[in-house]
């Protein structure tokens, strides 16, 4: 087992009552005035929004809001989130959504006390030392943003997308009701779940060593999406399985998942993937990071498995109950391609793409993305499996 | 899935060098003086008090000690501990040691900071609201203490035992070092892992849902320890089995294994099985707890199954692979049978007692357990089935 740190101090409130112990809950730990972030006007028409400002009403939180937040969210909406922060003196940010709007969040609590531009965070030209709290209210399971060290803003003048890991991100709160997903689109919902699962992966898929206790973790939440999304998408309002896929997400991202895995010098796992899709969502900003995952994830796996075949062994036995007949090199690489083939076949039982020929990405669009690709993760990443931009560019092509 | 509330804010650093990063890391907090508290005179001889004074000194933190913890500690040790606390001005407890050790200093932590009798609270005379932090160093992975929110003390004089659960009591950090626990004794290993599983099937039998993520985690938890503990007996210095068993000791107490599956209105658990174990250590004190929970949790899960078959069943798939051949009274009662067989005989296997007559208890001891428990749960207890003194009684006998 590598060393490693486990630090995951959000307090989770989760169940159909979560949202109306929101300003008990902040007033219990001092909070007098709430910045609450939004996205577009659904947080307000689902009624979410009401219901929060309620709960903060009734504990005498004052509060303003900033709405607005889009996808890929940008650093202009940040800077004005963090001039409103200031004028009001609020001491609490609420964010009420998915990813985008949680790291909003979080950018505006960094950068409502620090006396720079927040953006020198992001290209890590000043490195933050205090922050006021964040308590989030998740609407999407996906980005487990409720309880990570993780915000990740774009700059659309210079052109970059940007993310920044301090445990100054985590949230000191997040109230969950799976009931707040069940209007979720089915593309998003499935989009999420393989977030989610991916989330794991970068984890287990990290490093070599076996490590029972957090592989059987690992693999356990990977099961429990597996089992819960076809429910949540066959019956959008079956609670248990919105609820096992939201508490899913929250702790595939909270560090949880790689303990002991992780190469301690790496990034909390290995991030290839993730890293590969995000350069197809620069290309084309319609593509959703989980569907592209959906893409890039089991190509990535066909690629690297030989490094560590034992990994995808246990990852085989304990996600899929497949196993190599013997020990042969023939039987080992006919259990592993049943299981990316399975594993790629639940993707696409959830409508997720299998090709990047389905978000109209071809041969010629491979170039265009290792300029950012070099920017961001250098000529030489991965900790699973050390690859070079020509590895990448043999993955996206066998992706095709 | 129930409702729930997840809070674990501990700070994990686990490995090699664990203790080598107490000084910085409570630096970093801002503490200036600790009182170090520990058991016995091995703490000392086998180098790890050294070793954390080194750390402390070489980050500038003044440092006192108090030595002399038993196990079931006892509150004249506590009482003189927050005497020195207070003396001495520190502001953070550091325990090296065991369960008690960690109980211990977190009742000097809530005590050294409040005007009555730290009793109070334990007798549930007056509720904490602050307390210094507590760094653990555990050195037996088994009670979990190092991120729980419990801290049960004696009081010989008052003839009682009690504990009190709040978030108060959670250390801010704990440093967890596997190769302290090389030198530890096989029963004690044995005893240790017990302990381990019975927290999570505390919790895992509480309550009757099906929670898919957290029944997975949990199931991952004991298999974890099944895999492990058998190994780290082979081989005393096996650092992956000692590892693992450290960390699914921390996991199985930390509130994880029970989300959503507990009842909310109880005590994050049944706890049932502690309860009976509880009474058999006040009546032998030479009983090691871990030993008793392997007496009386196969027992209890004979008596209790037919509440919830189907929780049962969960466990018996997930944990040994073991299914019902069809959904007949008598397959259901054939597969639940033979999973506790092979609980309890894993327990045998390692070194573990199976009947209350290895500790030479008998049927006529078993009224004298009854005032106790009377005390202690009342005269209706148990949140998976509700059970009443005559029920204990039977699941006494039937344990003889």
């Amino acid at each position: 087992m590598n060393d490693f740190s486990f630090f995951s101090p959000t307090r989770i409130v989760f169940g159909k009552n979560a949202l109306e112990s929101i300003g008990s809950e902040l007033g219990r730990i001092g909070c007098t005035k709430a910045l609450i972030v939004y996205g577009g006007g659904s947080a307000r028409a689902a009624g979410t929004l009401d219901r929060v400002e309620a709960s903060l009403d009734a504990a005498g939180i004052a509060h303003v809001e900033l709405g607005g937040v889009r996808p890929n969210p940008e650093i202009t909406l940040v800077r004005e989130g963090i001039e409103l922060a200031r004028s009001e003196k609020v001491d609490v940010v609420v964010p009420v959504g998915g990813g985008s709007v949680m790291d909003t969040a979080k950018a505006i609590a960094l950068g409502a006390v620090y006396d720079g531009d927040v953006w020198d965070f992001f290209v890590h030209r000043a490195a933050p030392t205090e922050r006021i709290p964040v308590a989030a209210v998740p609407t999407l399971p996906a980005s487990g943003s409720e309880a990570s060290n993780s915000s990740v803003i774009s700059n659309d003048a210079e052109h970059l997308k940007c993310g920044i890991n301090t445990d100054l991100n985590r949230p000191v709160a997040a109230f969950m009701d799976p009931e707040l997903t069940y209007t979720l689109p089915p593309y998003q919902t499935a989009a999420g779940a393989v977030d989610i699962i991916s989330h794991v992966m970068e984890r287990f898929f990290s490093g070599e060593p076996a490590v029972p206790v957090t592989d059987h973790i690992a693999c356990g939440i990977i099961r429990s999406v597996i089992e819960c999304a076809p429910r949540a998408l066959a019956q959008p309002d079956d609670y248990d399985a919105r609820a096992n896929l939201m508490w899913a997400g929250t702790l595939a991202h909270n560090g949880l998942a790689g303990c002991g895995v992780n190469v301690p010098s790496s990034r909390d796992g290995d991030w290839t993937c993730h890293g590969l899709e995000h350069e197809l969502s620069a290309l084309d900003t319609s593509i959703t990071h989980g569907a592209g995952l959906a893409v890039i994830f089991p190509a990535w796996m066909r690629y690297v498995w030989r490094e560590h075949p034992e990994r995808f062994l246990t990852f085989a036995r304990e996600v899929f109950d497949i196993k190599a007949v013997d020990g042969s090199d023939e039987a080992i690489e006919d259990a592993v391609t049943a299981t990316i083939d399975e594993l790629q076949e639940f993707f696409v039982s959830l409508g997720m793409p299998r090709t990047l020929g389905a978000f109209d990405v071809h041969e010629d669009d491979i170039e265009r993305m290792i300029p950012g690709l070099t920017l961001n993760r250098g000529e030489v990443f991965g900790s699973f499996k050390q690859l070079t931009l020509d590895d990448a560019r043999a993955i996206y092509r066998s992706a095709l």
